[in-house]
C-alpha cells in the first residue's frame, strides 16, 4: 500500500516561528467588532470574503481575551488555534460535515463563529456556555469533548456511520501533538488506517500538550530541517531513482515508496505513512491563504485517511500568553495589559500546594520514593520535587495507562511511585489499577488530585467516581483528607504502607489550618470522631466533613445535637468504631462529594447490613445519579444538595422522624 | 537522534515460512524426556550445550501438546515461543535479568524449564500452576500479567527501578503483535524511546493476536520483499550516498539518516525508529542459532531501548495447531494424534452462541444493527454477523478504549453498536463509556460476555467487577440474564433502548432452555418473580438466579420457603416490587456472581435505606474483596462461596435469627 506523502514546498521553515504582524492583538478604535457582531450562525460567516478573515481573526482574539480576562479559562490553545478555526468553516461546510476538536478547549473561536459569540460573557458560568465543545450546546460542535485524545476515533465512528448512511460529507478531527501520545489516539489512527473511510486529521502542533510535551513522538515531531538541504538531496534522489535498472515488476513500488521513504525521513510523515494516512505538512498553521489552499486541495482529493500537520504558536497574538503558554493554559481572571492575575495573592494554600510541599519532605528521607505524572507537572505541584529529584520523576505524557503499569513495574523492583493524576483522569486506567497493581497488590500510591467537583471544567472533568471505582478493588486502601495538614499526614501514611493506596483531595484552596510538624502518619481504616452529640451520627469523609461540620453549627442554633466523625478511609472502614456510635444513635447521615452509587455511604450501608444492625435510619448525601453541569464549585454544592444546608435538611427530617 | 536499524543479512524471507524438519513434533521412543526431566531450576537450564536445544525444544513441544490435550490450555502461542523462550534463557541470566512475557499465555515453555515441569500436569487446574505468568509462582516470572499489552510499561518500569537501584542487569519484554495494537503498548514505547533506559523488547511476530490480527500496524508489519530486490537495491542507494555532495556539515547526518531510512523503508524498523529503538530484524524465530547470536550481541551492545522484531508461526511443530491457530489458541482437551476435541458434541449452546444468533436474527430486521468487537470476533460469536453483514461488522484489535469511542461517534449519526467485549477486557474502556457515551447518554450496547467467573484463566479474566463499575454511571442501564433465553430478551430489549446500556452474561453453556419465538423485548427496570414463599426473599440477578432457584429446592425439603426474585436489572432496580415483597418478607438474600463492594447486593441495600425501610436482616452472597483464583467454575463457586448451597446456608442462618 503506497501512501501519499505531501511536503508543502513554500519555505515553512522560514516562516514556522516568526510572529507576522497583522495577527498582532491591536486594538482598533473604529467599530472593532463589526464583522464578528455580524455573525450569527454559520450562514453569516459563509458570507464574508477570503480577504475579510485576517480582520475577523484579531476581533475574535480581542473578544477571546476580553472574556477569558473576567472569567478565565483555556486562553492560550484557542488563542493558537483561531486561523485553523477560520479556515476549517471558510472551505468545510459545517454542521453538515462534522468538525470534532480534541479536548474541546481550542475551540472558542470556532464558538464564537457559530451563534455562541452573544453568550460568550457566560463562559465556563454556571447555565453558561461550556468551556469544551458540546453536542448539545451548537449542531456545529460534532462530538462531546473534555478529555483528551478522543477525536480520532469518534470521528472514525462518525465517518463510518456516514459511509453507512451514504452521507460523503466530511469528518474533520483537531487533535493536539500533545493528545497524540495517547493511546486511544493510536488505536483510532491503527483503525482509520485499515478502514480506508474518508477522515481529515489535523495535527495541531504547537510542541505543548498542557506542559512541555514529553515523550520519543514528541522528539520525533519536532525534527526540522532547513529548507535548502531538503531541496538540494530531493533533486539527488530524484536523479538517482532515474537510474535504476528496471529488475523486475516490483521495482517500480519499491522504487516510488524509496522516493516517498526518503521524502518523509525528514518530515513526520514517515510515521503517519505507517498508518495509511496520506500526508500533508508541516504547514505555518497561522496563515490563512496557506491553511484555505491545502483544506481546500484535501476536501477536493481525500477518500480515504489524510494527517495534515499544522504549526501553531500556542497564546499567538497576545504577547503575555506567547511568552507563558503554560500559565496561560488553564488561566484565572487577569489584567489584559499586563497579563497579571486579578485578586491580591491568597494566603491559603491549595490542596495541590501542599501535596506538593510534603512531597519534595518525604522525597528527602524516602529514597525510594519517585513521582509519576501524565502531562501535569505543574497542575499536579509537582514541579519542586521535579526540580529537585530529576533522577525520580516521571512526566509519562497524557499517557495515564501506561502511568500505573510503569508504576507497578517500578513497585516491583523495591521504588516506591507517587502516581500523581486528577481523579477523572485516573479513570482512563481503571484496568491497570485492577489488574497491574492489585492483583499482585504492589505498593503503589494513587494521589488523585481534584476529587469531587472542580467547578468550571464541568461534567466531563469533575472527579466524582472514584471512591465507586477504587473500592470494589482487593488489596486497596482509599483514603479522603478532611483538611491540607490531613492531606500531609496521609501522603505520609501512602508512602509507607506496603499496598496499592489512593489518596483523593480536591481542586482549590485548603481550610486554612497549618501542616503540623512533625507530620504523624495515620492508623488504616482509623476513624475519628470530632464531635459528639446525642441526636444523630453524622459520618463524613474528605470535604464532606467541612460540610459536616458547619452542619452541626446550624443543628445546634436549633437544639439538635449531632455526633460528627472523620471517616477517613472509604476502604477499610473503622468496623469498631462505625459499628458501636450507629447501634447507640441509629440515626445516620452520610456525607460525601461523590456520587451516591457505590460510594462511601453505600460502603457504609454495606457494613450495617452485614453486622446485621437493624432499625437504623440512614441518610446519604452525595451526587444523586446525574452529571454535574458547570459553574463555581460552592453554587453546584448548593445546586446538587451536597453543602452543610442539605445535610442539615436531612438531618433536620431523621430527627422529626423519631 | 540518529538510531540504528540493522537488517537482518541471512537470506531469511526464504526460510521465514518454511518449517524445519527438526523442530516437528516427533516422539522418540528412548529417554524421550531426558533433557527436560534433568531441568528443576534455572541452573540445570545453565549446564546444558547450545547442541542440546533443539533437542529439548522437542521434548517441551511434547510435554506441552500432552498436557494441554488433557488440561486444554492456551496451546498455539506457547508452541510458536520454544525456541525463543530457550534462546532468551540460554543468553540472559534470569531471574537476575527480568523477563516479560506480555500476556502470558505464550510462557508454557518458559514454566517448563524455570522448575514447573513437575507441578505442569496440574496446569490451569484448582491450586496448580496458571495459565500465565505470575510473580508469585517463580521468581523468574517478571511480572503478573494476563490482560495484553502491559509489558513494555512494566519493563521500563522495572528498568528505572534498576537504574535508581545501580543494577545493570537486563530487563526482557516479550509482546505480541497483536498485543501491540493496544494503546497501552503505544504509550509504553513512547516514554521507553525518551527516558533511553536499557529496554530489550522482542516483537513476537506471528501475524495474530487471538484471531487473525487487523489494523494498519499489521498490515504494516506483515509487508515483505524479496531479498535480491533489497540487496539490489541497497547497493544502488550507497553509490548514490557516497556520490553526494559535502554541502555542509549537517550533509553527512542526513545522508546517514537517509540511508537508515531507506534500509528501514522495507521493513517495520521505520516505525520502532520514531520510537528512538534500535530495530534488529526480521529474524526467523524458529532458528536457535540465529536467536542466540543476535541476543548475545543485543545483550552486550544496548544500553538504551532495543526493539528485536522476530517471525514466528502459532502452533509451531504440531500441524493441526499450525493448520487452525484460532482453534487452537486456547483450547480444551483434545486428542493428540487428530487434534479433535475430546467429548461428544454438547447439545446445549453457549451463552456465546445465543447471542451470536440474536445478533444475526436482529441484524436482518435492524439495518442500524453493527457489531464492534476488540479482536475476538470468534470468541464473542460474531462470525456470523460477520459474515452475513462485512460492512456492519468491526474488529478494532485490542484496543477496547478506541472500540468504544468509535461506537459512540457511530451512535451520533444513528447506526446503534453492540460492542461485544468480554467484561474483563471492557475494563480498560472505563473512561471512555463513562465519557463518551454516558454524558451524552448515546445508545450503545454494551455485551459483556464472561461476566462472573471464567474458570481458569484466573484472576485476571474473572469479570467479577463490571456491576459496580457501570451502576454509578449516569444514564447507564445494566441487566444480567437469568438463561439463555432471557440473554436473547435482553439484547432484543437493548438494541431499541435509546441509550447508554449494558447485558452481561457468563461464559459456558446456558441452562438449555429453548430461545422462545418470537423474542419478546423486556420492560426496562422490571424484575420478575419466580415463585412465592412465605419464609424469607432471595433477590438475585444473572446467574445469581439459578443458584437461588437450587437453593430454594434444598431448602423447600427442609421446610424453608423462599421467595425468589429475577431482578434481570441491576440498574434501574424495580423499586415498587423490591420494597413490597421486601417490606413483607424483612429477611433477604441478595446474589449475585460478583464482589460484593458496590455491586448488586449493595444497589438493594441502597434502595431499602433511601426508603427507609428498617427492621431487615439482609445478606448479601458475592465474592468478598479478594481475588478470585483459577480453576473449574464450580469448584470456584463452591470455595467462594456463591453457590446455592451458601446461599441455603445463608437463608437456614437467617431463618434461624427470627
Amino acid at each position: 500500500m503506497t501512501k501519499k506523502t505531501t511536503i508543502i514546498s513554500e519555505p515553512i521553515f522560514d516562516t514556522l516561528n516568526t510572529i507576522q504582524d497583522d495577527s498582532r492583538y491591536i486594538m482598533t478604535t473604529n467599530n472593532p467588532m463589526a464583522l464578528l457582531n455580524r455573525i450569527h450562525a454559520p450562514e453569516d460567516f459563509n458570507r464574508l470574503t477570503r480577504d475579510q478573515l485576517p480582520d475577523l481573526a484579531r476581533q475574535i482574539r480581542q473578544r477571546i481575551i476580553q472574556v477569558v480576562s473576567e472569567n478565565g479559562g483555556h486562553l492560550a490553545s484557542s488563542l493558537g488555534a483561531v486561523e485553523l478555526t477560520l479556515a476549517i468553516h471558510y472551505v468545510f461546510d459545517l454542521p453538515k460535515d462534522t468538525l470534532i476538536w480534541d479536548v474541546g478547549h481550542q475551540a472558542y473561536a470556532h464558538k464564537l463563529i457559530t451563534g455562541r459569540n452573544w453568550q460568550f460573557d457566560t463562559l465556563r458560568q454556571y447555565k453558561g456556555i461550556s468551556g469544551f465543545s458540546k453536542i448539545k450546546e451548537n449542531p456545529c460542535d460534532g462530538f462531546t469533548v473534555g478529555h483528551s485524545s478522543t477525536s480520532i476515533s469518534a470521528g472514525l465512528g462518525i465517518s463510518c456511520a456516514k459511509y453507512l448512511n451514504r452521507d460523503d460529507s466530511h469528518v474533520i478531527s483537531v487533535i493536539g501533538d500533545g493528545s497524540m501520545t495517547a493511546g486511544l489516539a493510536y488505536e483510532g489512527m491503527n483503525q482509520a488506517g485499515d478502514l480506508k473511510r474518508k477522515l481529515i486529521v489535523i495535527l495541531n502542533d504547537n510542541d505543548m500538550s498542557i506542559s512541555r510535551n514529553v515523550g520519543a513522538l514528541s522528539s520525533y515531531l519536532s525534527r526540522t530541517f532547513s529548507a535548502k538541504y531538503l531541496q538540494t538531496l530531493r533533486n539527488q534522489f530524484g536523479a538517482f531513482l532515474k537510474s535504476l535498472p528496471k529488475i523486475g515488476e516490483d521495482i517500480y513500488q519499491i522504487a516510488k515508496r524509496s522516493e516517498e521513504s526518503f521524502k518523509t525521513f525528514v518530515t513526520p510523515g514517515m510515521l503517519f505513512e505507517a498508518f495509511n494516512f496520506d500526508y500533508f505538512g508541516p504547514i505555518n498553521g497561522h496563515n490563512l491563504d496557506h491553511l484555505i489552499d491545502i483544506l481546500d486541495n484535501i476536501k477536493n482529493t481525500a477518500d480515504s485517511p489524510v494527517l495534515l500537520h499544522v504549526t501553531t504558536v500556542k497564546g499567538k497574538g497576545y504577547a503575555p500568553a506567547e511568552k507563558n503558554p503554560v500559565y496561560f493554559h488553564g488561566v484565572g481572571s487577569f489584567a489584559v495589559d499586563t497579563g497579571k492575575a486579578n485578586g491580591s495573592a491568597a494566603k491559603v494554600p491549595t490542596y495541590t500546594q501542599v501535596f506538593g510541599d510534603q512531597m519534595v519532605k518525604l522525597g528527602d528521607t524516602h529514597p525510594e520514593l519517585v513521582a509519576v505524572t501524565a502531562a501535569m507537572p505543574e497542575g499536579t505541584g509537582l514541579m519542586d520535587f521535579c526540580n529537585r529529584f530529576p533522577d525520580r520523576f516521571f512526566d509519562v505524557g497524557i499517557a495515564e495507562q501506561h502511568a500505573v503499569t510503569f508504576s507497578a513495574g517500578l513497585a516491583v523492583k523495591g521504588i516506591r511511585p507517587v502516581v500523581t493524576i486528577y481523579s477523572t483522569f485516573l479513570q482512563r486506567a481503571y484496568d491497570q489499577i485492577l489488574h497491574d497493581v492489585c492483583i499482585d497488590a504492589h505498593p503503589v500510591v494513587f494521589a488523585l488530585d481534584r476529587g469531587g467537583i472542580v467547578g468550571e471544567d464541568g461534567p466531563t472533568h469533575h472527579g466524582l467516581f472514584d471512591f465507586a471505582y477504587l473500592r470494589p478493588m482487593p488489596n486497596m486502601t482509599v483514603m479522603a483528607p478532611m483538611d491540607e495538614n490531613e492531606l500531609a499526614r496521609m501522603l505520609t501514611t501512602a508512602v509507607q504502607h506496603d499496598g496499592p493506596i489512593a489518596l483523593r483531595y480536591p481542586r482549590g484552596r485548603g481550610t486554612g489550618v497549618p501542616v503540623a510538624e512533625p507530620v504523624k502518619p495515620l492508623e488504616i481504616g482509623k476513624a475519628k470522631v470530632l464531635c459528639d452529640g446525642d441526636d444523630l451520627l453524622i459520618i463524613a469523609i474528605g470535604t464532606g466533613v467541612q460540610q459536616a461540620l458547619k452542619a452541626r453549627e446550624i443543628l445546634a442554633t436549633e437544639g439538635i445535637f449531632a455526633t460528627v466523625i472523620n471517616a477517613r478511609f472509604v476502604k477499610p472502614l473503622d468496623q469498631t468504631l462505625l459499628l458501636a456510635k450507629a447501634a447507640g444513635l441509629k440515626r445516620i447521615i452520610t456525607v460525601e462529594e461523590h456520587v451516591l452509587a457505590g460510594g462511601f455511604g453505600s460502603a457504609v450501608l454495606e457494613l450495617f447490613m452485614d453486622h446485621g444492625l437493624t432499625d437504623l435510619h440512614v441518610k446519604r448525601i452525595g451526587i444523586d445519579d446525574c452529571f454535574v453541569e458547570h459553574g463555581p464549585q460552592a453554587v453546584l454544592k448548593k445546586e446538587y444538595q451536597i453543602d452543610a444546608n442539605a445535610v442539615a435538611a436531612a438531618a433536620r427530617e431523621l430527627h422529626g422522624s423519631r
